[in-house]
């Protein structure tokens, strides 16, 4: 069977997450829903998907990158055109492709980056309640990406990991993390770029960074915390309807012939 | 009892509209139960509130303007923190403050500025799908302004007029309409600067303006419009989401002491 990419954008804040559960509606759910009956099957089949990465219930995608294969042949336009007319308009399919055989949403991938935006108005913008966290205080930029900045390279990241993760490995590699003001919206973005990412990684970084451009703690605790290895030192978990998958890279565009 | 005025803005995606209505939550309701709360009245007493426009159900406001008495002095800042601090997110006061006994939301008005937001993604945007009103065609930005053009200085606006409405008389003046599209946004903005509207009639005028910018009409038809005052010969009433009422002019800013 051919094996597809797709690239979706998704409105978080309906979904329980990424990858299906059984207590509400999830984007995989979603698609696969679409893609069955594309492909006309019974409902008690279905084309299993793969994607590169589950996100958490609220968490957006701007750039979210999944395969599966499909029974027939289909021109990507098409694909693309007819899962948008089936889908609900929170989630949209931006780019399709036919790739190899052997390429793997998950395993090939070679970097992610996430957005993470942060609401500076006096009293929370009503309009990106669910787009972003809202954080009214005074703080010091500088001091954000200098504690950011200890983040970056091969590092046991076990104080900034959920508890609730599952993973025995907590050492991940983060090529390039910074914040920056975006005055015309009155908005503060964190930018995570690495080669992946633990459970809950990017909210605690934010809480901590947050906490550390505030003032509450010091630029050095960031060294500490990679040290200690202790999640219940670090910062809070800052809340999922500020984070954004952003894009996702392979060691060729899977979009790009 | 003392006046005050204050600066609201909604997302109206979660209202049956401005005002209260039995069919479902409305803006109007949120401010005043957060009023009765903080004047410590009963449940079955109110705080009536005047806001200078009803908006519909779906429409948003940016600027939305009310005036109410308060059973007892308070500092407009105090004011403007405790209604934020009991109002749903989607609801925020931006401004506040205390006015002359006599000023009034509606009667005082002088002039209304209305936004349309429409997303020109080929797919509509699942970020703006409650925002904007979708419009992937290709469109002549010149034709629309040429035909707003047509419709600016007083005239009888029968065609664009729900025929629900219960107003008998029609006319009114429009002071300066134009569109532009801002490709930073992939978005094309109309924007209304008039005296009075009627009802559904910012809506009427871009569902029509946008089929005369699709080149299904032409630029004329809009001076003929005006002389048949005939509601079924014009477009269709473009959907709530795209509308903002986005700000109330006054003959002295009420916000500026």
């Amino acid at each position: 069977m051919p094996r597809y990419a797709i690239k979706i954008q998704y409105d978080g804040s309906l979904y329980v997450g990424y990858q299906v559960q059984t207590n509400g509606p999830s984007v995989q759910a979603a698609i696969e829903e679409s893609l069955r009956l594309m492909a006309k099957l019974p409902s008690d089949q279905r084309i299993d998907t793969v994607a590169s990465s589950r996100t958490d219930s609220g968490v957006h995608a701007l750039g979210q990158v999944l395969h599966f294969d499909y029974p027939a042949p289909i021109h990507p336009q098409n694909l693309l055109k007819a899962m948008n007319s089936l889908l609900d308009p929170s989630i949209r399919v931006i780019d399709a492709n036919q790739v190899a055989e052997d390429f793997h949403a998950r395993y090939d991938v070679i970097g992610k980056h996430y957005l993470y935006r942060i609401d500076l108005s006096d009293y929370p913008d009503p309009f990106k309640r669910l787009y972003t966290c809202h954080h009214p205080y005074r703080f010091s930029l500088e001091r954000i990406n200098q504690a950011l900045k200890i983040l970056e390279g091969k590092h046991d990241f076990t104080s900034f990991c959920s508890t609730k993760s599952d993973k025995e490995d907590k050492v991940r590699e983060l090529y390039h993390l910074w914040a920056e003001e975006i005055p015309s919206h009155n908005e503060l973005h964190f930018h995570f770029y690495g080669k992946g990412f633990l459970y809950n990684m990017v909210r605690i970084i934010v809480g901590t960074s947050l906490q550390i451009g505030d003032g509450l703690k010091e630029v050095e605790e960031m060294d500490r915390l990679l040290e200690v290895k202790d999640r219940r030192l670090a910062g809070p978990t800052a809340p999922a309807q500020g984070l954004y998958l952003a894009q996702i890279d392979y060691p060729q565009d899977p979009f790009k012939n």
